[in-house]
């Protein structure tokens, strides 16, 4: 039986590669490590050449987009496209804000910790993030062992004196529930991560309205490989330090990408008008699949009856105008009974996941992503549904 | 008169931009920040579609592009096109080395810091450069004041004891010269940055064989905005370490412009070869153009009698079979006489450049990019011949 990689995420990679090396036979497919959003290339098969870029030779042999912004490597055509798309979907204020562009919302979740604090303060900023968290935000905080920030654990556990900065993410990478911060202390710095908040996922309930909010087209669209995410900010001296950042950490974004991103959002964008035809609407498309994966996951769960999944509530969804039940990214597996490692459990069924410990809970609990190409998919859930006592 | 802005490095682009905004009319060009290198476009326009890429919507939804390999995120066809050019140039040795790709050769600095580097470590490592080194340097070693590393200052002056690592720039920005280590410790670690070791600007000696060489597209192609940077890394390990900073800060790097990159340099590959016509011979193209560059500058500095230049000694390029003086990116330009402070003369004058300051030392210096459009470099020289005493 060939192994099954899904939904491992980033601090797993390289060991998940040397495995991958060392066993190439055995392997159905590349390891969907942090989510690969494969599953979205179908879609973009089909589109055809809409969304082709063809970009000649004498083109970005300058460092600069748009030297009289802020955003100096921000380009004009992308600023564009983004606030177009949170207009026709709804999702996020984007008047009166700024946009940062990143290298992926990686680099502006750092761009981020770096514009919040203050290189004399006397302590590093606690960075804290209510568990289950994003397993990369404490190694990505820590790396670099900075006197800025601090990884600070779970936010609901947080009881240190001093400035912090609390990262909400919205629907919550990994279990998918829609989250407020949990601190809440006067004073308190939010950065929203915002990469799940698209009608494919989740309910569009209202436009969001927060200080710094971060997205992607990874998750977004689902081109990962481009590497291009998105910060609307409120403060402009926050956005000029998230700037400095990244001026000084890659100098700038690569405009290739940026080219390509904003010609995906505005295909997007025009396939949610009234003149596409109703196959093209992108987010319908894509939440059709997540909707039927979802059931083929419960159906399966149902089936092996030793796993159990989070049941959310429905929510009114102001894009597709009517009521629905969060369809997340990632399943938030839990082994019931007297398993205690989820993760060692599954492997020995040959379906590689990433245990609740690396999120910084239970180990009963693994992430599994929802988003590879389905015949991986399809594999997965017929495995899981043959696991039984 | 129209103000000039030319070689401007990073540190202070945004508040050239600022400037920019205050007093469009006044700027005759897009400040050409870090030596912006839109010299370049030109020959691009010429070669046409050569090196046009065209990108369909569907690819890159994937964070891998060779999961296989030890750098999971770089594209096999730029691997194969980044050994192939410095074969072709003789530049530097790639057998045995592991191939690392960047957002820019900034990104792989940083890389290399955190590479080199322990966790561990009793007190941060020593990053050290021989004065003048290029001004990012310290602020982007210092900007998250790491517990990893920690700016220096001058290689020449440095008498800490302690792990250091010396960043050897060579040729070097802002000076041009050919450079070796000076501290010469026992167990220091070199990183060099080889950015401008491509025979428009200096004779091919030799294949460069260290143990960490760093090379951009920025400054051998001219693509900056494209920002793809590679490092040639002999110990695997440090590799690794590498890639998993990068995983870390952006979870890799843009494909869209890897692929672009790929196909630029195949183009300047192949422009070497027999079959191709002197005028599309890249290096041959960019070597006239700086030489006439550099006659046009020493000319002007004769001219007006305030100045001095860099000389250098000429030495046999492999490449071109031949005995030729640098040329290099940047003009390291002197004030002579009572001018102590060189960059506010010649902000009087309307020529705007980087003081020696940044560059660590006296201000009668100056950095002046040479890797502008032709209106800007001939507004430049024209205006700097007619300062006199």
């Amino acid at each position: 039986m060939k192994k099954l990689l899904l939904g491992l995420p980033w601090p797993s990679c390289l060991r998940v590669g040397n495995i991958f090396e060392l066993d190439k036979t055995n392997i159905i497919n590349i390891p969907s490590c942090s989510g690969d959003p494969t599953m979205y290339e179908r879609y973009w098969q089909e589109m055809g050449d809409k969304t082709t870029v063809v970009i000649p030779g004498w083109q970005f042999t300058s460092y600069f987009s748009d030297a009289g912004n802020l955003c100096w490597f921000l380009e004009p055509e992308l600023a564009k496209e983004i606030s177009r798309l949170h207009k026709v979907v709804g999702n996020a204020i984007t008047e009166g804000r700024l946009i940062v562009v990143g290298t992926g919302s990686s680099q502006l979740f750092l761009a981020a910790l770096y514009a919040f604090t203050e290189n004399d303060a006397s302590e590093p900023f606690s960075v804290v993030s209510a568990a289950p968290y994003y397993s990369s935000y404490p190694a990505a905080t820590d790396c670099l062992k900075s006197g800025l920030y601090k990884w600070g654990g779970d936010a609901r556990n947080f009881t240190k004196t001093g400035p912090y900065i609390e990262l909400v993410t919205s629907p919550n990478n990994p279990d998918g529930f829609v989250r407020q911060s949990v601190v809440n202390r006067s004073g308190g710095i939010l950065v929203h991560d915002l990469a799940y908040y698209w009608p494919q996922y989740t309910p569009i309930t209202s436009a969001a309205d927060y200080e710094l909010m971060l997205f992607t087209v990874s998750k977004s669209t689902g081109h990962a490989g481009m590497r291009i995410g998105w910060a609307l900010v409120k403060d402009p001296s926050i956005a000029k330090k998230m700037v400095k950042y990244i001026e000084l950490s890659t100098i700038g974004v690569s405009k290739d990408s940026q080219l390509r991103a904003a010609k995906v959002l505005k295909v997007v964008s025009n396939s949610c008008g009234t003149a596409a035809r109703p196959r093209e609407n992108f987010f319908a498309y894509c939440h059709l699949l997540m909707a039927e994966r979802w059931k083929l996951l419960r159906e399966a769960v149902k089936q092996s009856g030793m796993f159990s999944l989070p049941e959310f509530e429905p929510g009114f969804c102001n894009f597709f105008q009517r009521l629905f039940e969060p369809l997340p990214a990632f399943a938030w597996l839990k082994c019931e009974g007297s398993v205690e490692d989820c993760e060692s459990f599954l492997k020995s069924h040959n379906i590689w996941t990433r245990s609740g410990r690396h999120f910084g809970v239970s180990p009963s609990y693994v992430r599994v992503s929802m988003l590879d190409r389905d015949r991986t998919f399809g594999c997965f859930v017929k495995r899981l549904s043959q696991i039984h006592l």
